[in-house]
């Protein structure tokens, strides 16, 4: 343990990831920054055809015209979520020109990236930092990846970019339209997937920019999500992506009447507590039981007769049903998790496209989630100080990308709709297996076995305390199931070797993630 | 004369402006630049209000937040053109509060500006930086101006603050519409004067970021050409501009029959260089003479039955009803020069708002304007060697501002239609005054008495060499003009001493103007 520290959270943390010193985390607000942004190069029009036409003949050529070599920093978008076409074929065309370890810098990676452990293996990718969903995080918690992973919020993700953490080298944007200058949307052509948002910071900071497209259009493509003014080639292919895929298991409603019963209760207690009022705002996740909780919400706001001011996306079909019969002004949206968020954003100029920076980024001069008067988001765990975790399962496997969890706590009131178990393991716990979200921060539980209230919102207390809710001490909470299933949950089987660490939106290190103990 | 150093242009320029070493002229993309893009400070959520309320009770008290002190820069838009309400405000304040030697870095300053007079006498500013017309710009042809006028396209602004080379200290953003957390849109309000792309490098690169405001919204303020994310403070007045004054003299249709002929065969032109085809692209300038071209242009696009796939503006009345009747898919907007163009704007998704980023910025990945067919451009002179002068007149007095003219002539047709005489000065000079556009950058000069092509561009000689145009040699033009009003026009009476320098879109030093030799 003696390249570890402990930090404001009690947690023991690496001083060096990467090769990197770190930053321990020092409590919620209470790291400063010192410094400048990054500064990409100078550019001049001089270098690039004054036609405009960026279009190289392949995505090979153009890798080959960033220089692509050994231990770059490769980063690409992740709003095609499952159905992603692109990055598996740079990889294997840096396996075919020998390149080695170079470091994948996706904002999320998906199941279909499963081909990126053969090139773990043979030494193409020395290591992936950005959220493991699935067969990499699996991979990674075995300790088989070279480097550490780092887990970052899409607000810690900016923030490491802007701050110059992570410097791109080459940055792959998949566009579903484009022009040969570069510029590009993601709501309109055969592979639409919605807004390009988490390829902004890329496209602004990665010293080569690489637009990737199967639909090309005359210039000007409009609107420019991208701006073509970043963009280095463009590379048109076939197909680029697979649209149905972005409809992944996380953006379908919950079917499981346990689940509807607590997203019932979330929206009671939304209700209640006086936040669903004229003018309000809520951001609820891409889980089931949080699209269910929007549909609840929708039902009491039609018979009070309330409109929301905005809601924040990711979007959905249950979204755009409001925003269209007028029960909001405007969705906010980050990312669309279905075709009908497609069509909204393309159609609807209250179907509004943010970035991680307006909405998330903490090292700006402010961002939209702290305004949001609720959240009601997911996790894996909770703890009785009210801490979550959002990334491990209660066998310490890493299974979950962070997305905007993190930023989105700062909302003026932050509700989990949790299970009281899964798989017959009680969910709240002494203490969490890995810590993403610090308890100060996090409001309301909703189980169904009852409601808790964090004490430090006395607020929150008083205003529901006439209600008819079930609310409870978390203890209480706990106690009742841990009976129920004869004890409170064992501990995950974890080595002490660091195989991940989480970072909070501020780029300090909020926790590790150890290797488990695998039977071999 | 040893402070001057002879450019590739044969200008001379000096070594130093402003306290600033200088790079002289080398020749048109012959300078690559180094180094990196300015750095702003890294700033954190936690230093602002996490409701994101920014707004302080008062200009003063802002400009007190921001720190203001001696011998800071003090950016601003001109947006409202004539009709700013803001920019004498600021400076009176300057003055209550003691402040001297600032700069002042506008987009460009107006005759409403005259104010700032006193200010540069009493000292509180130092000098401007930016266009100046009418007032300011005699003022400092004078010489009165403490420091150097350094006169820059808009390309090149946006160039001068993105490489560093202009620090803003503060920014002041006027805004027809925002929000509380400084989101803001020009595009409507009672003020509304369009976009605010002029504001947006200002924004972004500021050390401190005012939005002053007379129509303030719930968050959010959608569209957001500014984003808040980036402001410091908002400000509510009760009138921040007078729309109506957007419409000042330059963008007023001409009435005169030689200037109408002019455009009518800068249109005749275009068709018979074959360059007014299906998909293609124009822009014109705000001039009388370039507005009536677009106004013979659309009547031949008709009859041929040709539609442009965009148009850049500024936008009038005319480009709008373009739009709307189908002859354009868009309108690329940059400036809106009349209340038309703002409804537009704000209405037609096909009228879509640019920056100088995106058109003009030579530092960048490419910009537009290289990519637009035909650009059609006032000037004050032209010389034999396709040379033009926008900013002075023939007396040497700096009286205009050289917009995005420098920019434009990267267009792959540059066209000056311009009358043979102004106040019986002929405008076709052995050499220029000032040098603002390189001669290999101008293609066509259209005169009441013929039209010009340079030998650079054999491609429309040939083109043109059948149609019933009256083509000419420039030198016949000219002689023909120096002839009739019995000899070469006389040079300027100007002195020795240098009062400002004119930027290349680069950087580096083009040209400088001198004082003129006044009667005291």
């Amino acid at each position: 343990m003696e390249n570890l520290i402990k930090n404001a959270a009690g947690r023991w943390v690496p001083k060096e990831v990467n090769g990197v010193k770190t930053i321990p985390f020092k409590g919620v607000n209470q790291h400063f920054p010192q410094g400048s942004i990054a500064a990409p190069p100078i550019r001049s029009c001089g270098s690039y055809p004054l036609d405009g036409n960026k279009i190289v003949d392949s995505l090979k050529t153009a890798l080959q015209k960033c220089g692509l070599k050994d231990g770059m920093t490769i980063s690409s978008h992740h709003h095609f979520r499952n159905g992603d076409l692109i990055m598996n074929q740079v990889f294997d065309i840096a396996a075919e020109l020998g390149v080695k370890d170079l470091r994948w810098f996706p904002s999320a990676a998906f199941p279909c990236h499963k081909p990126m452990i053969r090139h773990m293996e043979n030494g193409v990718l020395h290591h992936i930092e950005g959220s493991l969903n699935g067969p990499l995080g699996d991979y990674a918690s075995q300790g088989k990846m070279k480097g550490l992973a780092v887990l970052r919020s899409h607000g810690g993700r900016w923030q490491s970019i802007q701050d110059g953490e992570v410097h791109i080298d080459i940055s792959i944007l998949a566009a579903p339209t484009a022009d040969e200058f570069g510029n590009a949307t993601g709501d309109r052509g055969p592979s639409a997937c919605g807004l390009l948002g988490f390829g902004l910071a890329d496209s602004m900071y990665a010293d080569h920019v690489i637009v990737v497209t199967d639909n090309l259009v005359a210039f000007p493509c409009v609107p420019w999500q991208i701006q073509g003014n970043h963009v280095d080639h463009v590379v048109v292919l076939d197909k680029i992506g697979d649209p149905d895929k972005i409809v992944s298991g996380t953006t379908e409603l919950t079917r499981s009447p346990d689940r509807l019963y607590i997203a019932e209760l979330t929206a009671k207690f939304v209700q209640a507590a006086g936040i669903m009022k004229d003018g309000f705002s809520f951001q609820a996740g891409a889980g089931g039981t949080a699209l269910a909780f929007a549909i609840y919400l929708k039902d009491m706001m039609k018979d009070a007769n309330v409109k929301a001011r905005f809601i924040r996306g990711g979007s959905t079909k249950y979204l755009v049903e409001m925003l269209e019969e007028g029960l909001t002004d405007y969705i906010l949206d980050g990312q669309t998790f279905d075709l009908e968020g497609v069509r909204s954003m393309r159609e609807n100029p209250g179907h509004v496209n943010t970035s991680p920076f307006t909405s998330y980024n903490w090292h700006g001069k402010g961002n939209f989630a702290s305004m949001v008067d609720v959240v009601v988001l997911g996790a894996t765990e909770v703890d009785v100080n009210y801490n979550a975790n959002v990334v491990t399962h209660s066998d310490g496997r890493m299974l979950h990308g962070i997305g905007g969890w993190q930023n989105c706590l700062f909302s003026k009131c932050t509700i989990l709709p949790i299970p009281a178990f899964r798989n017959r393991v009680p969910i709240i716990v002494d203490e969490v297996t890995t810590l993403v979200g610090p308890g100060e921060l996090i409001d309301v539980i909703v189980t169904e076995r009852g409601i808790a209230i964090n004490p430090l919102r006395q607020d929150l207390i008083d205003a529901t305390k006439n209600s008819d809710l079930p609310i409870r001490k978390i203890e209480e909470i706990k106690k009742e199931i841990d009976d129920l299933v004869g004890g409170a949950p064992a501990k995950p089987d974890l080595t002490d070797e660091v195989v991940g660490v989480v970072k909070w939106v501020d780029g300090t290190v909020l926790d590790s993630i150890f290797r488990i103990r695998t039977q071999e």
